[in-house]
């Protein structure tokens, strides 16, 4: 296969793996009659955390980014390389957006095939797309934005520091990390920090056949896009200061 | 001692821990008078996570399979060996599957023993029933059972990736898997995705002087048994074609 | 200094830090006005498992056992040493057994220090003894000690384990071992697991000046002293034939 | 650039990110209208524990101190440097603690930023300022410093036996050992454990324009300076003696 292909195979594999897994911890905390009814945040957090080390094992092959935000970080910190072999090229960045969000509207689907019977009962509109994509919990464009740009920007600027320092625990590293920002920095968005995370799973919410499921909120759509590719972006760009 | 002797050994300890750790934590959630009566659904992920992290240094020295569906994996994945100096054969691979129901049915009589005053005072049947097996929230033999392949594919994949990655953070690692899993697949079914862990516990449920226990509800016994060994296989070959 | 008075001041130092980290998270969860009034018997389980990785790196030098059962357990295996240079002797194992208890008390006394104020205002006996020594949910003195013996089989088996694997993840393996036993097996007892952890808190607790303080249950107190000895003589005796 | 200015850079990120997520963490906690809401005491715990995670990695390049007890501590310990090629002398002391206030009052303007909308809606001052600064539940300046004293000594002295142990879990040690100050010692006061961490956001606290603020507590405000900074100093000569 060539690297393309690894790309794609590597990186649908383990964003569909974040989201299937991310996805899932806010139905069990959320949905109806599901065992982890009301687990609370830290469960949330601990599944979202734990989804990007299940995401990072599967997709290592390709540096495992699972996220355009990061893709977008390490090209503007000039890094040598996506992956060890991966060059950085048009082609190799745009096959790791589109990869991206493929898997992401993958594991949502595998999502909800896991709490099909519970998506069935939900008669909340609202809970069933908070299981898909993020949303604020105070409505403001502006103040969203910078939200997700400052937790994303410590995403990545911390992903950055990991390759820095002598102390390699490699994918629990990141599992912690994003543990971190959804216990700190979640409360007002529920931390997207990746547009393909937010993007693929409202594509997802759009097109299954979920009684009851109401709109899919493009008015916020934006946000968790824009947000965590600046975020992204600025950390590259400290980086290169930093060093 | 010979190969079947070693693995019979070291897996019935390894999922005799699994069970005990694994029974104890739910009848210390939902057993009456305990001290972590009501501790919720996190506190069930850690016990369990951790059960798996007890577990496999107990059966260390034969690979840590305590899970039939980890062996089918395996089978199917065309690994070379069970662990270091155990071949795959008809034989090894029979012991490992009655090693781990009987391992599993002796970790269940332990932790009955430990909450022997908790489940004299009892008196709810499917209480007692849910700290020995699981059981569906919502009934629905088809869909139970994609739930069940979903979260044993998660489990056999990323155990079989672990394998392919240079961090290696050894039984941890399946710990923080499982705890995932839990928390994220584990809503509508209670995550049996092992065989043995819910065909063990039933058979000790079934046997047991409980007061008010009830049935052992064999009706939904093969979901957990035939799920994970799908689930399981369906892993090992799609790594086959990972690669 | 001599090797005892090097494991005086090392298990001292250790089971102290122990005991204030453990007294202090129950007294955290159960007294009155404190910020982690209420936080949960999983906050409960992660404060004792991290008490135990904080003694474990204070008495490094000494093995760290902190821990009459470990100390015992470690006899019974026929283990080589103690600890690097410390051989087994009768003088060693009472030294070991003596600087327990007393670090454990004055852990105690440390813990009542910090939170001072909360003890003074504290009006029932029962949560007051609670942050000191354990008690039975139910008291049944046989079945108690049972409870005892099999938690701390495992506690002592499983350090045994960490011996024999190649993975060493150190004092965060004992620690998440310690926090597995609280969720699993402590919810009739409190897991005591450990004499000196409940021997040096009673003690303080019978000594100290705390208003509306009551008795030290001194009529329980033999079950968290012989249950965690014969449960970890027995992991040491199986693992003679375990291995 | 010099070593002064490389302190001054490390430090003062390092602990921006420390009060950022430390500071996002209890807002999310207890501000209104937030997803982490009522998340609890044990999420406050990783919290801060991961804050530390966080800033360690960012400030490694001059040993990550983001807090004055950890220089102070160390400066009274007889350390040979404060990081690999950073000289301890009157200069370089006084950078750190310099930076360390600096850093921590951004991470706080940050914090506020992320959580701009709901700290708008917020009625109560005493909530306000509680996602600052510490504060006593009970208080007693006597008995408060002594809750400080104890939790700094506790950290300091872990820290330095952290260097003097085999094993080296790196930044994930510093996280937990904080969880768990937290969780045991926390208590009574918040565990401030760092002058920096208090000062830095109660600075802030004065100046930015929040609706319903309240004052900032000024009385209170010596107490986790100097207890942190007798807790650090007493862990640091403890050492001495200790080896």
């Amino acid at each position: 296969m060539g690297t393309i292909g690894t790309i794609l195979l590597s990186e649908i594999a383990g964003t569909a793996m974040l989201t299937l897994m991310g996805g899932g911890v806010v139905a069990n905390n959320i949905l109806g009659k599901t065992k982890g009814k009301d687990g609370g945040w830290l469960m949330v957090n601990f599944g979202w955390g734990l989804a990007v080390f299940v995401g990072v094992y599967t997709a290592f092959k390709t540096g495992a980014h699972i996220n355009p935000a990061v893709t977008t970080g390490l090209l503007m910190s000039e890094a040598a390389e996506y992956a060890p072999g991966i060059s950085i090229t048009l082609g190799t960045t745009v096959t790791y957006y589109i990869a991206e969000v493929i898997g992401a509207f993958i594991g949502a689907v595998l999502a909800w095939l896991v709490y099909k019977n519970h998506y069935d009962q939900e008669k909340d509109p609202g809970t069933i797309l908070g299981t898909f994509s993020t949303g604020p919990e105070i409505r403001s464009y502006g103040w969203n934005l910078v939200t997700e740009i400052i937790a994303t920007f410590v995403l990545v600027f911390v992903i950055i520091m990991f390759g820095n320092t002598p102390d390699k625990l490699g994918p629990l590293a990141v599992a912690l990390l994003v543990l971190a920002i959804g216990a700190s920095l979640g409360g007002p968005t529920g931390y997207a920090i990746n547009p393909a995370r937010d993007l693929g799973p409202r594509l997802a919410h759009a097109v299954l056949p979920i009684p009851n499921k109401g709109g899919s909120d493009w008015a916020y759509s934006w946000v968790p896009i824009a947000g965590p590719l600046i975020g992204g972006s600025l950390a590259g760009l400290f980086s290169l200061i930093y060093f």
